[in-house]
């Protein structure tokens, strides 16, 4: 994490009932949303560039690919913190690692990468992320 | 997928209208639940060696890791192709590559790889993957 | 049943491994996510005015008004069986009663009653359900 | 509600992004996982009789019916209040109003009741609720 300037910015989460899957544990798949849901709130808190300032464009951030460790289970009621930052960004799009510490073992349940990619809503095709996005992301 | 000698099995899903998100595509993280979908059924109807097989033995399959990208969207109702074959597989788990085909394009909406370990239900621990399993799977 | 004039009619759908909650039987708010998704089918189908004649002119349909009793619990990879039909219909919206059968076992796992209102999408208001929908509807 | 003698508890929750269906809204079936997650929080913080404590002696309460009406759509980020109160319990079990208040408009955006019964989770069939039960839930 040293290689670059962007900062870690952190989200407290709690798991929902409904996240528990068969096995008694948080689904697979829900870790996806637990970082979409952080990213979401420091994108408002952190950025002051939230969701909705694209949205009003006609534009949204999609993910394009995700790299993404399941370590240890999240059970139900568990407290996490979502850790994430910017790896790297450019007009294309950015990669934003995340590591999802649950709070009652202080260790990682989750770690990996996500990489987005801008796109115009009406025709679901890649845009242009302008200068000005990028230095209000660049913190 | 030459490399390896295990097959290529197909299961057809549909888009349900619940995994549409904001953007009106099928939200990113349900297509880590159509591969578990897919392997579901493949693990009864192609290696005879079902879910439950597991289950009763007080062991279940969860995933460790997951690299997917996401390439085309899929939308409401979409009929998916889904693709699944293990590339290798070991006394600790196996790694099962995918992709999921929009029927209507035959273009590829997703591709990647998800890898499995074996764990006890009681403990949440890594267990052994038998020969006997090993070979179920071999085909 | 016998009360009015409407069709029943009936879609077949599977249990996602996905649905299953920390009981091991599908998650309950699961059963309105299945009917929307029979209406869905249906609403093409059957009624040859499918969910997309609404989207195209900005209108959607949603729900009001649900009454549903869980009286036999779904399981992982159950076929079911939704027939749905509608009891009324006025130019405000419509009401729609839904059983869903457990294919292996014949008997009801669900039923009850969703309330439709028909939306502007823009306004999120209720508009006007016209003639023309209540005669294609009225089959 | 001045009828009976059980209190009314509060726990606030925030729309997640995952939430959000293909009109922008919360998806109808989501508001069934808010009232299941305000329960749960309140089983434990208000009750001193937590999931937990049914879980260990193989028991689990599982909703037979719900009535729920959609009022005002939630949208994404929204923070709710939801306020739930038990009507009324016996040896079968239990009927719990809820409410769920949007905090930045104050108003309703969904009110109804769920019925739930205890089951014995090995067998999945009704089980008595023992007086200390009803006795800790009668506050």
């Amino acid at each position: 994490m040293e290689k670059n300037q962007f900062s870690i910015f952190e989200t407290e989460l709690r798991v929902r009932p409904d996240d528990i899957d068969m096995f008694n544990h948080v689904h697979n798949s829900k870790y996806l949303d637990y970082v979409l849901a952080a990213r979401y709130e420091q994108m408002e808190k952190f950025y002051g560039m939230p969701w909705e300032h694209f949205t009003k464009q006609g534009l949204g951030w999609v993910v394009s690919h995700v790299d993404i460790n399941f370590k240890r289970p999240l059970l139900m009621n568990d407290l996490m913190l979502i850790r994430t930052g910017i790896l790297n960004m450019n007009d294309k799009g950015c990669a934003v690692q995340f590591e999802i510490i649950n709070q009652k073992t202080r260790k990682v349940a989750s770690d990996g990468i996500f990489d987005y990619v801008l796109i115009d809503l009406n025709t679901s095709r890649g845009t242009k992320v302008t200068d000005e996005m990028i230095k209000a992301y660049s913190i």
